[in-house]
């Protein structure tokens, strides 16, 4: 693949493939194109959980015991805060804060998220391309037995507990793709989907109508890696959604979730292959960098073997 | 004295006679006016620093070796700051951030900072009343041979060096007093002015329109606390802003810079008496509780001497 590789992508999954993706081609051909539902503003402050994940696994200070943040992390912050009576349910650590208030004041200088994402993954020796979806707000909301939440009161203040009847990404429609985003679809050879959760993660992308307009107009074959393993989800809340919204957990649901916008999807090696979609299998499980290289590779094989020509 | 005693200050020799008020008399009878010149926003967020030094002095969290900030900090916000690439002479530590992005997601709110000053003391256990002078901006600018500086970057980034030849107080005349600051003063049965750098950190009250009006209008008496001793002053540039200003390095530059304000002025034991207002004594020097408690002591029986009747 001599580059122009774009992946779709949302949290600790998505990061994983990208990692991968980025030990086996050159940086300069790839760009991440990245969930931003589940932003939100948080005391004032404008965090970018997906984007953060991802910066944060590339330059190597991704906390992967703990599945989120940084490693290394102080709590000062939160400590203070508790003393104040402030709010207490999403930890923000010492580090992770300087994200969130440079980009706060950036933003309100009037700085893009595009230029101000790319510029904290240049500072930090990142060289793929990192865009956020959109710079306009898109919010993705959960709607429960008991109400309709903002995803980040579902997902870290719940737990992920309360069943999930509907999914609404408010903003979506009327949001336009982040600055580079239609181009580097455009320009892509291969189109990935990480094995990111597609109800969470990959929806609020193809939400964004100049997205899914990109995508069904190149000519780049799209290939999505199943989040599924064994009829089970690997990571997070996606098994136990596509039960609450009568969805088997299968690769079958997957292939029928993304029908007619991908041309392939990468399974699991002991998985039975879904119709309607060109298959290849692999040990999809990624733990460790052999596996973050392996999945990447196999998944950039099948998107090869769908080009045209 | 029953109760009714109001300190105008700025820094830490202000919030040093405060905490020796609290020691002898009631708190509910005690409020601080603060200096609100040296305020600014950094990275967006907004830093209060002589409320944030009372605050951090009177809750016993101060850092009493370094002068300011917090006791026990940690500074991974900086380090992470650093990283990124941001502005860092001016240092915020983890546990201080608490303060500034609260207050920051208060203000953008629509709350004002005289209540939530006082929620910070509340939440911290102060039982004295802290308000600011104003909740309008006033930005203290001092001249030098190479132009006009805001305060901090004088103060902090350039550590006094330049030499001053005009203080400027923006926005002093349109602001207003801060709620509750008129009532204050205008009940009070003593007004203290705490030895704070009369320039830098009192001047910018006396700049506010109201303020000065109440002071004039108040039957109470009013006396200062002299930052001078021996010729010298006890902290920070007050000689050499004097000096720079072709003012003698005396309490006599001092009651006159206070003239028209003052009804009394406590200088120390070992000090000559200015002509043209009452005077006390003693050891003005504040190391220790014992000191505090000894000082705020002389200023209330000199303020009482001079009540009428």
């Amino acid at each position: 693949m001599s580059g122009g590789v774009v992946v779709l992508t949302g949290g600790v999954g998505g990061a994983k493939l990208v990692l991968g993706l980025q030990q086996v081609m050159p940086a300069e051909g790839l760009t991440a194109i990245v969930n931003t539902g589940d932003d939100f503003r948080h005391l004032g402050l404008p965090v970018s959980p997906d984007i953060d994940t991802l910066l944060y696994t590339l330059s190597g200070k991704a906390n992967k015991a703990q599945g989120w943040g940084r490693e290394g992390e102080s709590w000062s912050f939160m400590a203070a805060l508790r003393e104040l009576g402030g709010e207490d349910w999403f930890a923000l650590g010492d580090h992770d804060l300087a994200l969130h208030v440079v980009r706060g004041m950036r933003l309100a200088r009037g700085d893009g998220l595009a230029a101000i994402t790319q510029d904290f993954a240049r500072a930090w020796g990142i060289g793929i391309g990192i865009m956020p979806m959109s710079e306009q707000p898109v919010a993705t909301h959960v709607r429960t037995p008991s109400g309709w939440l903002e995803f980040q009161r579902y997902f870290v203040e719940r737990r992920c507990e309360p069943v999930v009847e509907e999914i609404a990404f408010r903003g979506a429609s009327e949001a336009l793709p982040a600055p580079g985003v239609v181009e580097a679809i455009m320009a892509a050879e291969a189109i990935l989907i990480a094995p990111s959760n597609p109800f969470l993660s990959v929806d609020p992308l193809l939400a964004v109508p100049g997205i899914s307009t990109a995508l069904q107009a190149a000519s780049a074959p799209v290939v999505a890696v199943s989040p599924i393993i064994g009829g089970k989800a690997i990571k997070g809340p996606t098994a136990k959604l596509m039960a609450e919204m009568g969805l088997e957990v299968s690769n079958a649901a997957i292939a029928r979730h993304y029908a007619g916008l991908i041309d392939g999807l990468l399974i699991d090696a002991g998985d039975e292959a879904p119709e309607g979609v060109v298959v290849a299998r692999t040990d999809t499980m990624m733990r460790d960098d052999a596996d973050k290289v392996r999945v990447a590779r196999a998944a950039l094989d099948l998107a090869h073997g769908l080009m045209p020509g």
